[in-house]
């Protein structure tokens, strides 16, 4: 097998722009894997009764995905001119996604050499970047986008709702309880905390008004809360079953086409 | 530049009647993000961590807000007759926003003038007014609004549903916990405040049921909770599911006369 | 006006089948008031703080409001002969609401009347039953049930999954954390409590696991738990939209044919 | 009646293939009434404190039961011929379900004959898979299964978008949060358990942020956990509606045809 040969083969595997198959090629799913494995290596070496333990084994493996990402960069930044749409190895390099390949090998490195202190808390946690390598093969996530993206708008008036009944119900349990709980209701923004974890009705519990006056209030938050999650429930639900009708309007039309 | 040209530019920037373009002016974004920026002082302003370090700051502010809210009345009040739809200036200060404007100055003024005590207190909230002067910007809020309106009697009758189970579950549980734990369901108002916290689903965990069978009841308000929740989301998204075709629907038809 | 003009009248303003207005006439609504007013003394009377300081008034209130539900009673048996329906007084006063009517009163004469210890509670609590009053004037209910009547069988399937999910988290949880919270996961019944708590999302938190395999065990029941919650809302979600469609295509044909 | 006849009339009372009634016969209803019963009797048996009083009781009941589901399972084998389905009984005895009968039985009669400690425990739990019989019966599981199965991707993207906002939330409490509480934010891992808690709205309250910027990166978690609690109930709404379309569409046809 030629170069030239070996380098059409590994473009096909690396570039879904070239593969033939339908959704991911057994390479690039092999680097899914790859990436998704060393996403949990950097969440479990943050818990140090892990890292405590097996410190040398996490700098191996460390290592060793660094070199297999050196190593995809290397085979990308090879194979792309494969593909037509780049004219040159640097137009392929300038692009995000081949930047941020280097930026992720380069944070792995300087992690790798070692820090003191709290840079290199900062550094470590910065090698959580690798998650965006992801989205190079995340054609889904643009479909749901797109759904959720056409209801932009009625999306961000319900968050403007939702805005104003945090403003309404914080200021009241700031009058009302303001002065017996100081810490909890004592101002606004701190009135606001409790009002969140109602408006949403996730419920902490943590603080809670105490006057029989601050509870009816809360009722009315809480009511007015489960319509608030209502909302953005009805409008995502419309706009899938939107997306999903007009999906299937256009592949009829394909289907008729075709005949 | 006459003095008419002036008032004529002024008056197309300032009343989305006569506005050019779609959306808001210029001018007016920037009157939205000053009422946006004032409500946070306001909101800030209760929390006294902060208010004690930068009181003079807060005072500036507030008066630089107040030259700047006058100056848009007068703007307004100069340019209304531009608008035909009012046959005088007196026509223009009669309407509910012109009032509100002048009732947010007044508040602002007299805050700043400064009292004692609680009345203070009270006159410093009341500068969270100032929210309604989005009002004359929020078209979409009317959109919204109509589609939950369409469903007004729907809303209604799940509202009256949980009324009901409301009433039933609290009552349960003052029967079976009344007894032991007194403080939390000696009375049918006091279990309501269980009552809520579970059917919203928020489950704050102040106060739970100790003995199985109020357990037991727990268990059915949580679930028939979840059904309540899902009722308004169900009601909901029908309405928003409608409210879209009718658009499409009108949209199209639009099209057909246009050709 | 001669004593059958006044029944006639009385009639068509107590009985929805004979009166001439949409909706409820003023009649209706003024015993829909006054059933709901009746409802809330029952509430607050169980409360101890608001009732030692009233006992009397509260005496006084309820005789009133027993009198107008014996004149209501009374009236309704007068006119019930003009509705062909019912072929005597007889008929009118078997039926269910009538018997209810019957039953609410006798138990607001006894409690008045007066028992001592925990046979009194229930009685006075058993005027609650006045609730079922309003029945009668509710149509919206039965729109409503119908919707979600026609989706029983998928509402009862949700609720068998549900019912399964409760059952696997709450054994996983009995086996993981019983022996270390021998009180909260001792038992699989006892595990459920947890269970329901966190499928439902309520989260009271009053039990939590403490150990990491509980917790992820626990994440698993949560986020299964929203699902299980986004089951009935997505059934009900498409139940209203079908029953609106089917309401307006109705409502289309009855134009046509109106034509 | 001869053997041949009461073979056949067993086989379309315990074979849903070959009965003429709509939905279960009877006999399959009560096998399905005692399948339940006895996953209760193990349930409860787990709770020491009704264990203990009524040892010899649970111990009988299991009895009876074992010895029903060994008569189920020899009737089922003995009729299984009558259905042209199987081409001998040991086809029908090689079936999962078949197997599955097989391994409850012994399941029990080995727990029945007891072990000692903690193997014992394990067996006796082990008597929950009786609840794998019910999906004999379950028709309607496979329908709602096929609906949440047509969104199957849709669903999973929906979950993987929950993973990345689970990490990012957890990374950001982690970094704030970290340093002041290290038992529930002191690595990633554990903030995970505060992280799900918020996203899901579930909202123990066993862990809370305690600093101002880790409130304000809770609030941003538990709205955006609304969304995302949104999304799966919009998904399977669409999926619900588009079913009962597919359905109706499919029925209108039939009808058709049928003309």
């Amino acid at each position: 097998m030629t170069s030239s040969r070996i380098r059409q083969a590994l473009a096909s595997a690396l570039d879904p722009d070239l593969g033939t198959v339908d959704g991911l090629s057994w390479l690039n799913r092999a680097i899914v894997g790859i990436i998704v494995l060393s996403l949990l290596l950097v969440i479990l070496e943050t818990e140090p009764l892990v890292y405590a333990a097996h410190e040398r084994l996490f700098t191996l493996l460390e290592l060793m995905i660094l070199t297999i990402f050196m190593g995809e960069y290397a085979a990308r930044l090879w194979v792309c001119v494969e593909n037509p749409r780049f004219s040159s190895r640097l137009a392929y390099a300038r692009r995000p996604m081949a930047v941020l390949d280097l930026v992720v090998i380069v944070t792995m490195a300087v992690s790798l050499v070692g820090f003191e202190g709290a840079l290199l808390r900062l550094l470590r946690l910065a090698r959580l970047l690798r998650v965006a390598k992801l989205g190079r093969f995340a054609e889904a996530f643009r479909t749901i986008g797109e759904a959720v993206g056409a209801r932009r708008y009625e999306l961000l008036v319900s968050l403007a709702v939702a805005g104003g009944l945090l403003l309404v119900s914080a200021s009241a349990l700031y009058l009302i309880e303001g002065g017996r709980q100081q810490e909890a209701f004592g101002s606004i923004p701190r009135a606001m905390w409790w009002s969140v974890a109602t408006l949403t009705t996730v419920g902490y519990g943590d603080v809670v008004p105490a006057t029989p006056l601050g509870k009816v209030f809360a009722t009315l938050t809480a009511i007015t809360g489960v319509g608030l999650i209502a909302m953005p429930a009805g409008i995502l639900a419309s706009a899938f079953s939107d997306a999903m009708q007009r999906k299937r309007e256009k592949d009829r039309e394909e289907d008729r086409d075709g005949v």
